[in-house]
């Protein structure tokens, strides 16, 4: 049988503590999760720092891309398969995207997209497309195929359909991590009922869209990726050890470029903080090599560098207050200040840290970063845009929600025994904003 | 108030997927949980290679390690508190020994055990004895509490009521990780009633006895372990991921030995491999240490190191098939030498592995590792061994099973195309015996 | 020891599936279960006509009473207890409260009460200070006793921190039905971290309250009871059996008044029937009766009850279109005289039915159903109402919603063969408001 | 299409707790729900009595009969369907016998069978045979179609493979149950992997077989079944509560015989009490009708029947000692002169209960109640039975355990003021062999 139909002789199965089981079939599907890249993905977890919140939070993106895979081939094969408007020649095409979609993923890729401006899109686009295992397999699939995986994770396939069926307000991305994230971490948000929702979804020429029967499932779906985003993934503890994780590659940067001498050079670091990363030199980092430089730097004479690593290693965290950047500019200017009197250094240990959130969107054509919104398929054959059937999703839709935070380390400030009036100046500035 | 029994001012919770949440109250084990060496077993997994055949079991020992104190807390705060028979003074001691009974497990501990002769339990009392953050807590309880907790971890401690908590055939670290380890591998044994287990048990002088009530739900738990053991724990391919573990460290120890000129000189282990590791260096070695290792070692120009890093790290393991060693050890001879005439070292590519477990056992004195039996209370006060009351434990009670496999790589004898005989010669000797 | 402080020797739990376990210490708790007007309540579902919708919704008022007494227990042993402004002398009367709430519950009781101008808040009382095991058993804690638990049943108890555990738009009863009906029927809604809200809840003077970091659970608490009712309360299935049962009820009550010679006596309702209705009667009815009596009722010569008695006992249900009550009069008019021409009585056969439901509302002072809004407690002691804090809440907060459905059976249109004309007119109107 | 075949427009489902959903495709098995006789399966409870015992367990034979219906559906359509040995003309009288196998059950099954020698699987096929609607439904898909079904659910279907579907030592029926009582007493015994075992069916000429490396799953399934019935199905309490029962209908045909004049005459009893009950008197009987004569009953002037009554209605149950019968019938005969003495009736108040189970067996041919052991498709081909394989399994095979208890009424023991020697000697009695 031509490779792109092969089965395997018995179907595989992985236990999934989500899915029960994750069902492989296509002999594709099983040689991508043989490539070292996709078994790279075990060595990055999916929640970053999130496990110094919640220590159950220790799951990888290998775990979570199986579940995204399982996910679009049921919609494909339970739901989809004999619909009119569903094509099943694009069946092969959506699994893989579906399992790749994350195959770019850098250690705690949050902190280094933004400290070295990387884009894990890019890099997932460039490692299909690249000398890589697994291009090789796709390519066995046919010449142009590792091309269209790539263009649909990068949503600029020419089926919209397909490309809903990985990114959009309500696909299978989005239910996998939710129900996982709240079954690693434990929390009692994340549950919504998805055998429901993959039962009433209908394909249409360019998107997935939702039979009307199932609104509430969605609502519930939309409310718990909401609580999702404010309890846990912008919950404050995390977003401290992202600070100082931000501030250690910064460090650690600052000091490459100035010939600081390193008891441990930061050899697999050298082409990122020179803005010259291949894709080679990218695949060889994951979070065991992180975490094994930042133990290492903790013994590096210089005081910042090995202090944030320490820090980060032994749950050391910056405690926080809110921070309004409205009204509060002045205040942050003066701790600035005071906190170069009292010797620590606010580029890295005073920090402001922003979240923020757009629960559901309808369609805004023309801006930035448009949304396509859910569609409820009604009886009648019409569609609706989600927000104008249900009042739930109607209140919190288009409503961004930030969340401002100032960071700063109790501890070093406590420590200021020698300089006893700025420690009162400082303590009292952070105090008053603290609720 | 003296430190042994201070207070937090506001309980700390952590939230667990397994037990809900754990609730810290006492300042001793707040800050113990802060010290650098229990934060490091953050890095080290429950489950060594197990992820590799479970991909959910990326769990660590820290996450383990709360869970057993959690348990005992519940024990002695909701069950024991106001019983007689109960001294309440041993409390704290017993939650510390809860709390850092896993803290001298290295990465990959039963790999590492193995081929270097360490043993965790020495490196726990070690690290608790030693010049450590965890000790000058402990020592701020009292001086002799450092030495009182080694000594309820190591067994020896003068009230065998406090070590059975910790250390029984039922105690709080067998309830917490046999649920555990199903939780995030998904698999549905290791179930059973913990809180009827909890509800019924009683102090006696020298151990935690049974209500004769809850004997039901004790058979449960010995059915999950028993389950636990066979289908997880001791799963074929988990195994086959730990020959490859040990035959690596094997291989650079030797090669290190021999002055090998390495890419990546193995710092971290020089001690370990040269039979003097001290506690700081071995404080050091977690598993990102390892992997960072791993990695680099793909590169080494010494085919087999390289081969065996880049099976373990990307998943290309052994097969196996059932050994008998009284029966089939001519056909290793055979093998052996075959594999030599192939140019495959089988010192390394051609290994038996045993797994043997006991499920549960009535006592027997004077053996060389006696057990302590599970006794139930009956209503009349008197004490009976479990496996007399119940026809379920009877029926496995020391009874024990032993499994042996033997282990190579299907993809080398695979390529032997020019030694054609050689390979059709090992391969029927190996299906031979495949079932 | 006094009764009211009379443990009992050993404590009694009962297997929830909820909660775990139900647990009870207090003699006065065990004998009130004990009590036949206790008992009785396992006779009456807790969800009256939902087993017809979800299967699983079998389980009785008994069931949901030992679980808002759990969940008072639990609130006060665990958190309350040792607090400032709680007074523990208030405990046994929140306890009795709790597992008496429901007590007045009749046979499905949203039917009978819309039928009769029954109060099952009113039959509570009555029971409780009536000649009854229950009230006997009250009566030894002291004299006075019953009525303080009936008056915390009416809300008229004088500590509103009393009544507020038991009814208030966070409270035991909402907490434990939301869960427990969630569990029985098998739907993903109507989870929420009642765990968390137990331990963030907060005595004061007239109410309970809730620490802020609680906030988010209490979201979700609001969300799923948002989504249980609208999702299985409100279920258009459910609420079809309800107009049929009320439908037989009415007619039962009509044929009695005009002296009709039933086979099967209507015994059990006569004094109901004739409005002058007993406590003692109307412990005698209970869900059995009812369908004792439906059963017989399937064979009385009236084709119009012993068809109702058919269509209930056998789900044969009416059909529904939704209906609008202020544009759609006209056809409402039109279908009875159509339904008239056709031989079908309207009265029984064309009903619509109206939900609805105000999800969470603040402090109207003065309106008719003022409800004591859910506040708040920041850190720095200050009460904020919880609306005015959270986005989500804010956004459905005061929103009543309303549905109408338009009930019917399409079998008997269906089999209007003689009068064609008719038939074809009935079926263009419901069909042209079908979706 | 051809009735057979017919599918339904849109597939409908069941919200079901235990498989999410039920899901219905054929008409055939939509018309069979229907029918008035497989609605009557909502008013008797699956598990009897056990309600008093554990209250969760009010759910219905309704609620079980469709998760068997949904087991075999998903055994032939997910895993059978185009598998060699498996004949897929089957499939519809699989699925009816599945969903209609517990169709002649009567109210609390298990003591109408005992006091009037019925047996539920006659009037299953009774019912199945008769002028019905469930026989009328089946008519429709063939003459013969009826007796097909009844030969399954009889054991004498030609096909043995058909037959251990629905009845063997691992079939739906038991592999529902377990789940589903489990699930609503809340227990944690009747959990195992069912998934699994799906998966690992075979279709084989005469049965279904298991693939040996779903054998732990089994093993789990046989202990989750032995814990069940010992846990939950003979629980002491379950027990008193039918010996109650028992003896109430025991008590009332003896009065009907003696023309007794009821007040409340027992007219659904009659033909019951004479012996020769009709189908259609059979299918009037269910637990509403039960419940309301033992309501009513609570009223005769018959000591012993009004006392009964009240006892069952208001849970006033009987104590129990464990009695050996080898060794106590002597004391059993003094106790009842004693009761005699002192007044109290021993043949209604001085009970012996016996519940025995033999957890698994392998084959004994010849013997009256042969049981098809489980046979393991080993990966040559071959078979082998279970118990061969499995340690655990061989340790509780064959072997049967039987638990006697005597019942008695404490209260009535109490009382006995004015016979205090009597009343001594009877505690005295009743004491010693307490534990």
């Amino acid at each position: 049988m031509a490779y792109p139909n092969e089965k395997l002789s018995e179907e595989k199965v992985f236990k999934d503590p989500v899915h029960r089981y994750v069902h492989v079939r296509d002999k594709v599907i099983w040689d991508l999760i043989g490539t070292s890249e996709f078994q790279r993905l075990r060595r990055i977890r999916q929640l970053g720092t999130t496990y110094l919140t919640f220590h159950g939070a220790e799951h990888s993106r290998f775990n979570h891309s199986l579940g995204v895979y399982e996910i679009v081939r049921r919609i494909i094969d339970d739901v989809f398969q004999d619909r009119e408007q569903w094509n099943n020649d694009e069946r092969l095409l959506c699994l893989c995207a579906a399992l790749l979609h994350d195959l770019g993923h850098g250690p705690f890729s949050h902190s280094f997209e933004k400290v070295f401006h990387l884009d894990h899109e890019q890099f997932t686009q460039a490692i299909i497309m690249g000398k890589t295992e697994v291009n090789e397999v796709l390519r066995k699939v046919s010449e142009d195929f590792p091309k269209k995986v790539a263009e649909v994770i990068a949503k600029t396939y020419k089926s919209k359909l397909v490309v809903s069926l990985i990114s959009s307000q309500i696909d299978a991305d989005r239910m996998d991590y939710l129900q996982r994230d709240a079954y690693y971490t434990g929390v009692s948000y994340g549950h919504f009922d998805m055998e429901r929702i993959l039962r009433v979804m209908r394909p249409r020429e360019d998107q997935v869209v939702i039979k009307e029967s199932g609104m509430h499932a969605v609502e519930d779906y939309i409310m718990s990726r909401y609580q999702m985003y404010w309890q846990v993934y912008f919950h404050p503890v995390t977003r401290s050890a992202e600070v100082i994780l931000t501030k250690i590659l910064h460090r650690a940067k600052e000091l490459h470029l100035d010939h600081y001498p390193f008891k441990q050079q930061p050899v697999h670091f050298y082409s990122i903080f020179e803005d010259k990363v291949s894709v080679e030199e990218y695949l060889k980092l994951d979070e065991s090599v992180v975490l094994f430089y930042f133990q290492a730097w903790q013994e590096e004479e210089d005081k910042i560098l090995s202090d944030l690593c320490r820090r980060f290693l032994n749950r050391k965290l910056f405690q926080y207050i809110e921070f309004n950047p409205n009204s509060q500019m002045k205040m942050w200017m003066e701790l600035t200040q005071l906190f170069k009197k009292a010797g620590i250094d606010p580029e890295y240990y005073l920090v402001v840290d922003s979240s923020s959130d757009l629960p559901y969107d309808f369609y805004r054509p023309g801006e930035e970063e448009e949304r396509l919104p859910i569609h409820l398929l009604i009886p009648n054959g019409e569609l609706k845009e989600l927000s104008r059937q249900s009042e739930i999703v109607e209140s919190i839709s288009g409503k961004k929600r930030t969340d401002h935070k100032l960071y700063f380390p109790q501890d070093l400030i406590d420590q200021l025994s020698s300089k006893r009036k700025v420690k009162e100046q400082i303590r009292s500035l952070l105090q008053r904003d603290k609720s």
